[in-house]
């Protein structure tokens, strides 16, 4: 279950919003190196994209992932 | 899925109550970067406008969210 | 949605317990930015106020607000 | 649905046994500001005390509360 | 329900292993302090450790207890 | 249930990529620690690595988990 690419090289970004795009990327690749076989996520995807319960689910972890780069930036200041 | 839009141009804010909304801000991008069709967002909010479980995880985000970029802004102290 | 009211004009207390009374505002202000019908709001209270389930997950949203508050207070030492 | 008494006079305890016991309470105060009847919350004790996944949702409180308390004494160094 | 025993003298640990054994033990110790009753709480035990929702459920307690933890050692740099 | 083996020397490591492959590996040491028979958690794979809100909720703790570590790196400035 080793996930070999290297995906996240740097925690520092030019702007928050790079950040926040990070943040998403990173919650995407937790689930991706749970579950491995991209075909089973791509049909999982309307399990979720469609279920608010699990939406709100994945912006907490998106907010969880934000927090924590955020504070590498500095915030950005 | 990426999201073009730069809607976090800085998490620096005049007063916490801009704070607080951009916070509430983030939590709704986050769930617009993994369900973008605006239309299906529209038909999902009664989903959990009405649903105390899922507005009680909804204010979950908005407290995380609301907790880096208090800390982004030392709290407007 | 916009909440125009102004009811975080800072995060300082002089208290602990104002501190918390605060963390339960701002829970509370979370889903009213979110279902923004207070008489619908009152309807939904029944529905959460007898469930431990969501008892619990409130007093999540309190204990990360409050300590977002408690850390702008520097713990009130 | 304020809560006059003054539970919370100070963060900072003798002893980590002393700020766990603190952290518990808050989440118990938290319940209590938002079903503020006490004979309801006796009834609805069972409705949690025996079901894991509320248990370990409480566990998670805890750990919050006990997070901010642990962090305003300084981790008892 | 106070729990007299001292379970938690120091937060301070020799190694990072050291905190993550403590954290599993104050997760635990919340269960126990909620329900104080250890022939229900062995009773129960098989409600969550055969259901990865709560397994993933107390795995959240750990980390959050363990973040508090390693704060306390300064991450045993 | 006592886990013997030291599975976390440092909380150093030499990149964030590092750093987020340990965090996945504490999520799962501590599913481990909590549910000890290596066959019953092989069982169990199937009940939520095709679920996606117990992937949601994986996520979760490898964010949380991944917060700490980044912590103790200083963010591999």
């Amino acid at each position: 279950m080793e996930n070999p690419e290297n995906y996240i090289p740097s925690l520092i970004t030019a702007t928050p919003q790079e950040g926040r795009e990070l943040a998403i990327k990173l919650a995407r690749k937790s689930i991706a190196a749970i579950q491995t076989d991209p075909e089973i996520r791509k049909k999982l995807r309307s399990d979720y994209a469609n279920d608010t319960n699990q939406l709100i689910g994945s912006a907490q972890v998106v907010a969880i992932e934000f927090q924590t780069i955020a504070a590498a930036n500095n915030y950005w200041r």
